[in-house]
């Protein structure tokens, strides 16, 4: 399969000429249009990526987070240095629960280990969550790609897939949730088609487009206004998207827009799938509808598009659509109901919204 | 009321100089940016405003398309060119009904007209049409009004209303069908606050924002991914949309991602109207979803926008979102079935969806 975004990570260690390690992602507040990397020198560095969403996606935070804290302990390993980076960190956004889920984590495991050895430690600690997130959306990759082989066993023909903002490559650290069973699909030659929503206001649809585009797999972006229609039209078989957080009682936190799709999906009985690692849910949460707190981002998001101009070159700056004479509200975030959600698609099978707290069960 | 959409047309006829009528429209393409009156000077103008939606709304288009029948008249009255005029105009937009109707009504008053006497006879009638949908329009008002009133009746507060798309002034002769209960809520200081959907592909929330901003209506504008959750959360008492069709069974085609509101509110029990007039009903349709014709919409809608510069000046280029690798789909409306409507508000009352072809039996 040719996918770069697979082999490629999504935030990575390369060791200079000095024998230095340097980090890095890709920012992708300049996808699709431009592909740069960003080092990642200090703590602050990792907490603006975070918040700016230069890296973005649930998994792919929790990593970067973890990556803040090592920055942080090899600059200073004292306690007050390690409280301070996990209460900087867990700042950056608050819907994403792998973000507390990493930093509790690497803070659990930090406390115990003597200043001194801290700063490895926490390097250790992070490269490893980085490669354990490869391995977890490997294994949702291949719980759901039961859920399209028993599709096209009983359709016999394309699987057409609707997915909303981008739960893939990037954002995770490599391969994806909600479309990871659609590279496995790929690698399995079992014909797919994905209806890509463009997820204003950040049009993540463009990132997800550029990772089917790369992997191969047929496509069509649409506006987040057509899923209804084309639900209701028999053009959508089922439904997969990521999740930022998942409550005990099964609703899924994920971008704004995501409940209105499986409002659709549920209205015109085909299934509807919330792909997430284990590491999602909020166990301490009962009601995500109620209690998941909903994060209100800049209204600039709204306001003014960036975009390539006629020659095909990024433009310099962005184009504004909202005058500023228009007051604008931006919640990031919704969050669907387990009674509208099919199944949640983890690393450790597939389960009913109601059960997901079994999937914490390691076995 | 300080609202210059109400009192100026949209469509409208001035003498010049040498008291020729001169016929003129403002180009809702420039909006809400550009504010340029374009001349029609002939049927093909007139086609030309109603395809590239220089005109947009379904009983702005009507009216446009009559209009474009004595145009052609005061060219050549024969029956050839009536029957050209009437085909060519009925194929600029499938979806709006009222265009048919229009031409219908033109058509067979026309052929009933000597040919010397079609020229006048169907600027009467043009003449009428435009008045009619103003005085609709304001019954319109009227009757959504009490729907409103009873809320506040009910809250004692301010009335929190969603809309999707443009059915203002500027979709109408003047007026609007959606927004009419809210310009007359404004004018009796019954306090309401509007969500306004952006309303990818073509923003017409940016023409719903400016018509809320001159009339004095407190709004807000939101990207079409948002409504679901507000909904969800409150925020959100009523919706009231416009409609481009209604069939027989009360189902109504309106601009593409209506459904999925209609669908939010009805999962979190809140009022879904419809706000139309009679001549939107296609009583020859009797199931909506099934059978009305969606238009699949230029792909450049969804590629390119257009917008203003840092500066806060139009831009005179698109920015492209979507490169042109990407397959892209863009149907530009959907259909929402009767069960999930409340009610059609019509110029002769509130009409439960099953009941809406006794709306055609005048009193």
């Amino acid at each position: 399969m040719n996918n770069n975004l697979i082999n490629k990570r999504s935030i990575w260690t390369e060791t200079d000429a000095t024998n230095k390690a340097r980090h890095y992602i890709t920012d992708q507040t300049k996808l699709p249009f431009n592909r740069e990397a960003v080092e990642l020198c200090t703590m602050q560095d990792a907490a603006h990526a975070i918040s700016t969403m230069q890296v973005r996606g649930a998994p792919l935070i929790g990593v970067t987070a973890a990556y803040g804290v090592a920055l942080m302990m090899q600059e200073n390993n004292s306690d007050a240095a390690l409280a301070n980076a996990v209460k900087t960190l867990k700042a950056t956004r608050p819907t994403a629960v792998n973000l507390i889920w990493a930093l509790n984590l690497m803070q659990t495991c930090l406390v115990a280990t003597p200043t001194e050895k801290r700063a490895e430690r926490s390097w250790q600690a992070a490269f490893e969550m980085a490669e354990n997130d490869i391995l977890t959306n490997r294994a949702i990759g291949e719980n759901g790609l039961t859920i399209l082989q028993n599709l096209h066993q009983k359709y016999q023909r394309t699987i057409n897939i609707l997915t909303h903002c981008n739960a893939g490559a990037l954002a995770c650290v490599g391969y994806g949730t909600a479309l990871a069973p659609m590279y496995l699909a790929k690698q399995q030659a079992l014909p797919i088609h994905v209806y890509v929503d463009e997820t204003r206001p950040r049009n993540q649809g463009l990132l997800t487009a550029m990772e089917l585009r790369e992997a191969g797999i047929d496509h069509t972006y649409i506006v987040d206004n057509a899923g209804g229609h084309l639900t209701q039209h028999g053009a959508i078989d089922l439904v997969i998207v990521g999740a930022d957080r998942i409550s005990a009682n099964g609703d899924a936190a994920n971008k704004i827009g995501t409940y209105l799709k499986a409002l659709a999906a549920y209205d015109n009985g085909i299934p509807f799938y919330v792909a997430a690692p284990a590491s999602t849910i909020d166990p301490t949460i009962q009601n995500g509808v109620r209690d998941i707190e909903i994060e209100e981002r800049d209204e600039m998001e709204v306001r003014a598009v960036w975009g390539l101009s006629a020659n095909n070159a990024p433009n310099a700056s962005p184009v504004f659509m909202v005058d500023n004479l228009t007051k604008v509200a931006n919640p990031g975030f919704d969050v669907t109901p387990a009674r509208l959600i099919t199944g949640i698609i983890t690393e450790r099978g597939i389960f009913a919204p109601a059960n997901i707290l079994d999937s914490l069960v390691k076995e």
